[in-house]
């Protein structure tokens, strides 16, 4: 799995054992992780960046790796994570297979992939190990914990979990708790894999490897996470040209669409590790701040303290609607902290933040700006 | 397949050969009905049901059948579709495998099951075919034409290739076209079972039979058929008892909303045809009237003429949104029609008419009443 860890990301041994919420613990575990910009020496200007489900550490291009990261646009010299002004740290997810220990890491009892010999990941083992790299870097407090998508979740795990470890928040079409509709949609994407006969109970190798499932699970990730009206201006009923069709093929690809969920499809079921997948997507349906308020997820979000925070969301986003990020600046809100919630009509569905960034940067460098 | 046609459906031979719009024919074909209420001396009460991609003809109970059928609270004497002033027919959609002609029934040519030897199936085909039964029932002008969901598309079709065969129409959650998101949704269904190997190119039988894709087809549908407003209020985040849980079976059903999918998809697999739901999905992505209106889908709706029509939507719904029965009532409105649009806050999603009767009840009966 070495190829999808990219050139210059840096590492961070995890406490050994490293404790996992739901039992079980890691031996030898690490994180992935890249930096940009410099820190102060009163170490204040640490700005924290917690992913999706998908993306590796590298953001943005840095002094190790200069090509363009996957929030290019948000992260460097000038831009809205402005890093003349921040150090910024990005950390792969704890689970992922982009460098930081997953279930395709190498079990160091069996000296084989973990595969689902991995123990449970919890939304809270990931901020837990973002948590100690931060501390690894010698930084006692953020200046700003930023989540995205399911870093949203890890974000607010984040900060329940270690109070005082960050003086500002930005909440991304992040959540405080898992919904029906988003788990069912998860459900789904997990279901195509584990039917996939190449899974294998999560046993596969490169040979035999679940793509049919990958390419399902991919193909429904990527319908919620953008929206029909981006879809109707950007595809209307636009037909494939005959040399891109396969006529032989019954109910093959005939719209545009249908190409473009095909190319995403292709790019990703290689370059994604099924089981991490798999542990990622569940972890996500788990998350619920209601878990520490009595079983009421306001109080959950009002065990959180931070001086300010921004909840970000899109009208059109279908996995992570635009209410759950005002439940966020609310519960927040609510337990003392100046937050604000700020909601965007950008067409793009869940994924703007990686696209919108006519949008995304002022709101984002606004608030950091006033930091 | 007999299993699949109701008791007392009723059966009308098509015109053989019965051409097919994007070429081929079929010989000896028929279509599946039922009727309620009394048609008058002058054969003028007559109201036509176009059902969406699933039902069979048996839309309420009757003398051929006391079951109640799908839309049973719709239909009857007293209730909004009135069988006591009304004579209602209901048809199953050609290429259904619940009566009708479709890829699950004998080719004459070969006395095999059609399987992809069936011509290509477009809604006007459907179209044609229930014009068939109509005119074979003796009525020249329906009073109404009611169409949900695919059935809005039929019923489109139905009135612009047969001026003047009906006065007045009813358009429940249809469109005048398909559009990339709900094109992109079937596309995944249809990939879901082509990609089972049992699917076999449509070659398959009851011991060889793609239930694992047909459980995922069934499952996407459900999700997009239904909305995350009502899911939140249904089933939260409650999970299974521990009785109905399977702890042995990794990332197995947790939620009750994940069981709710599995549930529909038990019901569903063995219950339509694969081959059926892959020519019937396909024919929704083809549909688009602006075929009729050289490219422009407002000019195709302006070349129907109906004295009156009512299109109704739900904000909730993702498959078919509101502002595609908007353009079907501006569009028919455009082309001459009384036409009105009525958008309701059902929170069930596409699937609203099934359920929310104490919404679609009065505006479908308010609507028949003034005819």
């Amino acid at each position: 799995m070495t190829e999808f860890i990219p050139q210059g990301t840096r590492f961070h041994a995890l406490p050994s054992p490293f404790p996992m919420k739901r039992g079980g613990e890691l031996r030898n575990a690490r994180m992935a992780y890249e930096t940009w910009g410099t820190l102060t020496p009163a170490r204040d200007n640490a700005v924290l960046i917690l992913t999706g489900l998908s993306p590796n550490a590298h953001a943005a291009k840095n002094a190790a790796n200069a090509e363009p990261g996957w929030w290019e646009d948000m992260v460097g010299p000038g831009k809205p994570i402005d890093t003349d002004r921040w150090f910024v740290i990005c950390t792969n997810s704890l689970g992922s297979c982009k460098g930081s220990t997953g279930p395709a890491s190498l079990n160091p009892d069996t000296n084989e992939r973990y595969g689902l010999a991995f123990p449970e990941l919890a939304v809270e083992d990931g901020a837990n190990a973002a948590y100690e790299v931060v501390k690894g870097l010698g930084i006692d407090s953020l200046a700003c914990v930023i989540g995205n998508s399911m870093g949203g979740m890890v974000a607010l795990a984040y900060l329940l979990l270690h109070p005082n470890s960050a003086r500002a928040h930005i909440n991304i079409s992040g959540s405080a708790r898992a919904l029906p509709f988003s788990i069912a949609i998860r459900s789904l994407q997990r279901e195509a894999i584990r039917l996939d006969p190449k899974w294998n109970h999560g046993d596969y190798d490169d040979d035999v490897y679940p793509e049919a499932g990958m390419r399902m699970a991919r193909k429904l990730g990527v319908i919620t996470y953008r929206s029909a009206l981006e879809w109707d201006g950007r595809f209307g009923r636009v037909r494939l040209e005959s040399d891109d069709r396969d006529d032989d093929e019954p109910f093959g690809l005939e719209f545009q669409v249908e190409s473009y969920l095909e190319g995403h499809a292709r790019r990703f079921v290689r370059s994604f590790d099924p089981n991490c997948y798999l542990y990622l997507s569940r972890s996500m349906d788990w998350f619920d701040l209601a878990e520490y308020g009595d079983g009421n997820v306001d109080a959950g979000l009002g065990r959180i303290t931070v001086e300010r925070a921004l909840a970000i969301g899109v009208e059109t986003d279908i996995l992570f609607p635009l209410q759950q990020q005002e439940q966020v600046a609310e519960g927040l809100r609510a337990a003392g902290a100046q937050a604000e919630f700020l909601p965007l009509p950008s067409p793009q569905g869940h994924d703007a933040f990686l696209v919108d960034i006519a949008r995304f940067g002022p709101a984002v460098s606004e608030f950091l700006a006033r930091l």
